[in-house]
């Protein structure tokens, strides 16, 4: 049986489509981490590039090209290579590159990672969950990639402190830190959580019983931030520790507003 | 020209569908609010039963009944009577009857209020966001309305203050109030607004100069309050005000966790 | 150390709060599906009641109830007795009672499912996700379940084809069927999901080459369905097979409208 | 009575933030479109820089500027000069640069826009929404604009339809065009919709009745286009009329998969 191949033909408007592709897949995955190897259900976009000469691309390919890098069949791989989100993202573009012709293309990866962290007076195992984004860029032989992670902690206001002989309002706020960077640079998105976390007036956690809290309670009074704080610690940590362009965006969700404040910044180190 | 009326043949598989029709339609809208009329864009879904021997409903008359109650030819039916959301979702009912057979009804619509505070100090005017919706839901010749409001206020936590000599966490908490009744009944969305913003460790506001905010914060301290406290208080003020189904949920977006805290509960007045 | 129980003192307002508790929590879980152990990340949400003369809940004892009961050591339980969404949840309320007195007590997971399907022509294996949602609620002695499938289809407007001789509308549709009922009902998700993904126009995949989607594409047309056709589908489906109440949405994300419509109805076997 | 000015002391840590400032602030707004003053309540965001050696802003008046711009006391301003987003964004600009020191300053509207479109065949009106966003960004003098409006219209696949006899899959497709460009350059959202719209397999409708809803379907049928297609029509369409920086990405939302595909690209003119 032939098919007609629609996507091959020159299409009537001749312009260059950068990023053509498939987003919001959700499926399973695979990765080695430290000897072990891990299941999880990220979402994946996975791009091309499209010339002025061609219609469209064969989306199938792309599917497949996640699927086959994941698949049982190379499970010996996955023991060897996917030791990162990123060697995942990279060996779907070496499978991408074997199925269809482009000149750029992009995978990424969404998906969360829960670490273990020790509460500060007990001492008890708590399990933090974190947003993390990985993409890795190829444009003709350049290799390129992009992390992201995204922690929820807190901003005590120095102003109000100043002002209410030490009270003052305090709140949830959620940073985000992004390094664009060359593919070989060594950098794990622990490392970048870390620099995150450390920021906000205080680390938050999943499990505090009351002494655990208490101490929570007593960092976030001596260590008061505005928002504009976190965002300019973040950029200072991670100029020293990261190489590639850093994007820092920190939210604070007000206690005593109905809406947001922000502090966004960025600096290529 | 003839068309076919496939809604009207007789399904293959005979069962009764409670609510059919359309959601998430946006559209421009007028009320009659203190003798002035006001423009705004809520979010509709308008629905109606389907009985177990017709295939489907004629979508186009329920959009024909929003936008005719909202025509300009009815200017003169505004200033008369929209003068609340659920008058207004009403005028729809009124209008599908006249175009549609149908045992239940239901229309609902959800928008913005923005009311005008004053802010606890400096005497300022604040003007505050509400997200409001109000269904109204027609069985025979039974009406019934259902009254929303979700408002952004804060939680301070008592027992943290115990235990750290008046230092605690702080965060913003949203908590929504709904009263099912009989369509008769005389309930404002500002009445119902007011009984959650006051439950509150403090109101919140959008503009707060530093004496206000200083207000703010020397509230929210002298008044601590658990999500569940926020909760039954919202509760015991609505029992006394409104007539009907009450449920009451807060969300406190805490702090010192990644995670949020809840306290939901409802009654029959 | 001593530290104030402020959760145990009598509140100023008496009333009963039936829901309070932790949401949106995200941590790793683990289950024994078929014999083999699976880790994954759901979203919990853990509440239990509150008396009139209580003032609050101890929160933590309900994160702990939920890190017990998936923690290295009970890896052993895992593999004897985890092997369900809702097993896993009774795990987590059975841990609840030995720590925190109520009458009450719910346990929510809500996670994705990936599951094997075969593509209709290639005969491919096509990985298919699915948010799927499972509740277990308590009260007194009693245990029912709350089990949710969101499964992704389509609509072919039989209107449309009848008046444009066979040409017609086709868009992607998303429908939820929900069943409460015993505990010890014997529903499994993927049932669930089966009645609802064979009761569109046609099933969706990840994967599809083009002899596949030519295979789709002729049984959308073979089987042109309304939004209401899928939901009372669904709903006869799920009342041969399963017992309890039971709940079907489906909304269909119209081609030709910018606004969705709905067909919902619910029935108890 | 004085306040400590705790945003004017000198930081720890030196480094210059770009974006500091307030968002999701829902408030009132007034526009005279073509000599009519409208209300409607709009999403802002508001941000200034802040310089390496100013700990913080002062955020209450970032919002004193918004709710000045659109105060009662400027009605006869709204009669003059408020006649398109991008104005009222810079009514907000120049009120800042009274209050507040800053290099750069940015302002961000997102509403709905409401337009009257005919449909195709019974010439009925009917009114079709659009989600729009307006930034304007001042840096020194230079004074740039952002728009960016978003439209629902569709997709029909001519590799199935070429393959199926012209059977074929349609779904839903949303389309965003940005342009950055000049303060000065005059393009209006109106257009910017109309070249989306126009670049779908067919535009979509609120209302159609069945003489309408047969135009569109024929319509779509004669028109069959990837999202490549679309997303190459609208750069094409957009190079033409518009000057600046073009950003278009599509994104269908298959009806055989249950994940998405997009075709994003950019264009200096």
């Amino acid at each position: 049986m032939r098919f007609y191949e629609t996507q091959e033909e020159p299409p009537d408007i001749k312009e260059r489509l950068h990023r053509v592709g498939i987003t919001n897949l959700r499926t399973v995955a695979k990765i080695n981490w430290k000897g072990r190897v891990y299941t999880f259900i990220p979402t994946f976009e996975v791009t091309i590039d499209v010339p002025e000469d061609k219609k469209g691309i064969h989306m199938s390919r792309l599917v497949e090209s996640i699927t086959e890098a994941m698949s049982e069949a190379v499970e010996e791989e996955v023991m060897l290579s996917h030791t990162s989100l990123e060697e995942l993202a990279l060996a779907v573009i070496r499978r991408i590159e074997k199925k269809h012709r482009h000149r750029r293309a992009e995978v990424w990866i969404r998906t969360h990672l829960i670490l273990e962290k020790t509460t500060p007076a007990s001492g008890r195992t708590s399990l933090e969950p974190y947003d993390v984004e990985v993409g890795v860029i190829k444009e003709y032989e350049k290799l390129e990639k992009v992390l992201r992670v995204t922690v929820i902690g807190n901003t005590v206001c120095p102003h109000a402190m100043a002002n209410n002989d030490g009270r003052t309002h305090i709140q949830r706020a959620v940073a985000t830190l992004e390094v664009r960077t060359d593919f070989g640079e060594d950098i794990t998105l622990e490392d970048m959580i870390e620099v995150v976390e450390s920021s906000f007036s205080s680390p938050t956690y999943t499990l505090l019983k009351t002494m655990d809290e208490n101490a929570v309670v007593q960092k976030m009074y001596e260590n008061p931030k505005f928002v504009e704080d976190v965002a300019r610690e973040i950029l200072a940590k991670a100029k020293e520790r990261f190489r590639g362009k850093i994007h820092v965006k920190v939210t604070s969700h007000e206690s005593i507003h109905k809406h947001d404040v922000i502090a966004e910044t960025w600096a290529l180190v």
